[in-house]
């Protein structure tokens, strides 16, 4: 095995050029070796393996700085710079991270996860480098999608002003996680396409040629007009009126050609964009015919490509876009839009019934949600479907262009709470903290899947902000006949006890319920209410029961600082009410990967955990 | 008065063109005449006049819609729907809004205030009368330094999209508020200065026609490629490469030119793009010869354009830059980052001193915050100076980028509290709230200007992501021997009392001085604590001060939700100590326009009224 020779980074230098594809295949299959048991990013890093050896041959690390956007396409990075043995705990609690990490290796020069931050780091480090007087050389690797947000335009935008070097690679292989939506995609792929403007640069030079005095005169006009040349035969003119050196397109699996290219380009004292072609799934006919499914994919099969697993019960995102779609048929007026995540919220569903009333907009969270702003200002009910660690992105616009004007957008909040084996960049832990501090939004968070539906139905008939958090995870169906009619900022009584009072948010009524039982076996009758909103919250219900209980207990699956129970609990202590709180969230840390129910489990959220401080609690006032 | 006779929307066509410049003229001098007394944007809509007067000729409102991007343009708008007698209450407490509101007029079809907003907004304008079927034009408005954030991009990316009509006016002044920077900028003058590439057209055809037969060989070859003629003769081709039609450049201050070409732009079918090109200020010299410092301005002289009256303290942003630009000597990792602010946050100063350590990347916040998490990766130290309310849009970068890698970026984050005559989309009072849920993150407020330089100090010998947030107001100078040495976490003992403890945030520490005195006289005698770090706060302290106080009070100039106070309360309470809680903070509403002063003062967060509920809560407690 030639990857056996490989321990650190740079060893790939000593490796045999003739050995180069050889190597590709050992890390291929590697990948899929690996990838097949662990799960993981799988797609995206068969597409990177020769762009990834084309960079360390032509890169020193740790002093030379590589910053991956979004990151899910580092593994072949990772193995490069002695992390072969974290393939075995990729994504797994202490194991290695499915990202870049500083923390990791000092070949990983930022963190990331979210996309398009990689230009302006890279940038950062560029600016740095000048004030200090290095002469290390930097790259940022982004994929189209990544690229078409306008966080890399900003940066783009910005780079002219350098005048060394910096390269940014364009990874293009056509799509985001799903297809590539927008204006900047299709420009790409004419570019790809780009034969027709090699073609006229030769054909109108020849042309010239033939015709020795005009064709000179013409030809000396042509040249003697700033830009004239590059106006009509140079792909990439776009990046050329952002001040940027464009090199491409570049094929991504031919790493002689890369290795020659990117050496080339390190000599130039500007910034250079690098247009990358490369395949999705390279290497592997499951990952090359379906890269969507082989994105970020569950352990599978690697001889069917089949996920070995498959889970009967339905996800919320599952029974999100199902009701969705049901209610759009007698709804005309309910559009749905999405940022680069149609099958992850489900809304490829919606979007297969009514194509033209789903919205695609692309990695632009930002876009996203005051495009919806102004379809409902319009008189439309959009639906905004993006994951509770992506709408981060977008928070100044749903307080500026929804919540201050009282638009009617509902927000499908997907991913909120732990998101398992992403780790601490993607958790959806922070939702309600930041939505409960804008006036004028609702807060949901259903208990089961039939809540679910009964809480869309509520969002859409609703007038104004409003949103629906759920989890990662499958849809909870018991308490089904519990189901009560849905009601403005009104909680749902599941329990009517004493001494104890638990008020459980969305996702926690399920761990709450096994709380209870617990108690009951010590025997103790607790309280527990079903949240459903967060805010504006059940304030009269609440006073009532608090006169009553001797302890209020809050669970929610998100951050405590800014929380429900903080809200709630400051709300009585303010109105004077007198009571012992225990609050069950995430205290002030960033959760790492583990799975779901282990994050639980680490965070105090596991019925187990919760029970004994409850019954720890009950059994201090019962000496009292 | 031509102007008499514009009493609602619409109006404007009655006029004869004939009379359109004077029209202009007298708009221009009810503007100055209006603004000199008022204060608010001048140097912009002086600018917007004649393209304002364009769009109404072709518009119909308020059927058609028109979205100013920022907003702060739109006063000839407001003129032009009826809202003549607005201007004397222009920006003040009960009076006209700076910026378009739907609630004030049916001719307003979006509310803006933050940048970059508008396209996004007409393309969901867009996207509902398509699925509606209606027939109404859509125009978004928007300045060439809006234009260069990222979230226009996007939806320029999006727009290509739409198979319909719908018109950008990209209103190119050459500047957003203080200069423009970046690329697109400078590609934007470029086609201003377009005369070459028009000259090229004609030249090169003119050339070829002249060889018979190899001339138009080659005339046909380039015909015959798509795009080939476009790509070297038009000018806005990079518009075009994002499905865009691009038209222009547009002289701004003909308005005959520009309704010919608005006419005939909303026949077509797809996006367009007008580049109209205005002057900021136009019309009144010292605002032509000055458009920055008549950008926003408090009331002036018009005769001289002087402002009438000059402040004679310092402002927060003054004593930040100054400290800074102080420290920058001595310490060369020092840079500075801000969002096309220089002058508003006062590091102009600093960049004078510093040029090549100032970094002022435009209207571009994300990309601000992870360029300088990028600069921190690579060992400088950044500080990035943006207002409260436009940080917001940094929201996921400061946890994402910042916080998650603990990295050294200092935010100053300045205008934090209520703004003022800006009203509720510029409000500074969410910060607290937002990064208090951030994990990591260290948030101090000064009690004064003495404590403000010495906070910059302890946050440059910080380590991790550290933020001051101050309020737009001059600098407090009392206590000024109350200066203490800072410690991280650990708040300031002004007065040590009794039942009654204060904890107040920054600016609330001189409102909380005089609530202290006024208690005095009524014979109580108060703690009162300069908190200094709302994030971590000095729970050592609280806790052994409130086992000897019944009385917890915060004060904080932000959201009540998320705040210092419910975090502070909260924790105590979790711990089971006993304690009434009196809240001073902005309970879940939006704070309209006023003076800061009034906006104090309504949300009871002045001394007159803390005093009062204070007494009154001492008083109760006393029958106890």
């Amino acid at each position: 095995m030639i990857l056996d020779r490989i321990d650190s980074e740079n060893d790939i230098k000593k490796i045999d050029p003739g050995e180069y594809d050889e190597l590709a295949a050992e890390i291929r299959s590697f990948l899929v070796d690996h990838v097949s048991e662990t799960g993981g990013h799988l797609a995206s890093n068969l597409g990177a393996v020769e762009l990834t050896m084309a960079l360390h041959l032509c890169m020193d690390f740790p002093k030379d700085k590589l910053i991956w956007d979004v990151g899910h396409q580092a593994y072949t990075h990772k193995l490069l710079t002695g992390r072969k043995e974290g393939f075995d705990t990729l994504r797994k609690e202490g194991g290695m991270s499915g990202f870049p990490k500083m923390s990791e290796s000092d070949a990983d020069a930022f963190d990331t996860g979210h996309s398009s931050t990689s230009i302006s780091a890279a940038l950062g480090y560029a600016e740095a480098r000048k004030l200090k007087g290095g002469s290390e050389k930097i790259v940022a690797v982004i994929g189209d999608g990544a690229f078409s947000n306008g966080m890399a335009f900003e940066a783009l935008n910005n780079m002219s002003h350098l005048k060394e070097n910096i390269i940014v690679i364009l990874n293009d292989n056509e799509m985001s996680i799903s297809h590539n939506v927008g204006a900047m995609s299709k420009y790409l792929n004419k570019i790809r396409l780009g034969s027709a403007y090699n073609g006229l640069k030769i054909g109108v030079e020849d042309a010239l040629m033939t015709i020795p005095i005009a064709g000179e005169k013409i030809a000396k006009k042509l040249k003697q007009t700033k830009d004239s040349m590059k106006q009509f035969v140079v792909p990439g003119k776009f990046f050329e009126d952002l001040g940027i050196s464009y090199i491409g397109p570049v094929n991504g699996h031919d790493v002689t050609e890369m290795v020659e290219t990117f050496s080339k380009a390190f000599k130039l004292k500007h910034p250079i964009l690098i247009h990358v072609k490369t395949k999705k799934g390279m290497g592997y006919s499951y990952a090359e015919k379906h890269p969507d499914y082989f994105h970020g994919i569950e352990p599978f099969d690697k001889k069917t490509g089949k996920v070995l697993s498959k889970p009967e019960v339905m996800s919320y995102s599952g029974i999100f876009a199902r009701k969705l779609t049901e209610m759009a048929a007698g709804n005309k007026s309910i559009v749905a839009v999405t940022a680069a995540m149609p099958d992850g919220t489900g809304l490829s569903r919606f979007g297969k019934a009514y194509p033209s009333r789903l919205f695609d907009v692309g990695i632009a969270e930002e876009h996203a949600v005051t495009f919806a702003a102004g379809m409902a200002a319009a008189g439309l009910t959009p639906v905004v479907a993006i994951y509770s660690s992506f709408l981060q992105r977008a928070y100044d616009q749903i307080l500026h262009d929804v919540c201050l004007m009282g638009l009617h957008v509902i927000f499908g909040i997907d991913r909120a709470g732990f998101v398992g084996s992403d780790g601490e960049t993607h958790q959806g832990l922070y939702d309600i903290s930041y939505l409960n501090g804008m006036p004028g939004m609702t807060i949901m968070a259903p208990k089961n899947r039939y809540e679910m539906s009964r809480m869309l139905e509520f969002a859409v008939d609703f007038d104004g902000p409003i949103a629906i958090r759920y989890p990662k995870d499958f849809a909870y169906y018991e308490l089904k006949n519990k189901i009560q009619y849905i009601e403005l900022g009104k909680s749902e009584v599941l329990e009517r006890g004493e001494r104890l009072l638990i008020l459980a948010v969305g996702s926690m009524v399920k761990e709450a319920v096994q709380v209870v039982e617990r108690l009951k076996e010590e025997g103790y009758a607790p309280t527990l209410i079903n949240v459903r909103f967060v805010k504006p919250f059940d304030i009269t219900l609440y006073r009532e029961l608090i006169s009553e209980h001797d302890i209020l207990c809050t669970m929610e699956e998100g951050m405590l600082n800014g929380g429900f129970g903080q809200t709630v609990s400051g709300t009585l202590l303010e109105e004077g009410y007198s009571f012992r709180w225990i609050p069950f969230a995430v205290k002030d840390i960033y959760v790492k990967q583990a799975t779901r129910a282990r994050q639980m489990e680490e965070n105090c959220l596991s019925p187990d955990t919760m029970s004994k401080v409850l019954i720890k609690a009950l059994k201090g006032n019962d000496n009292i």
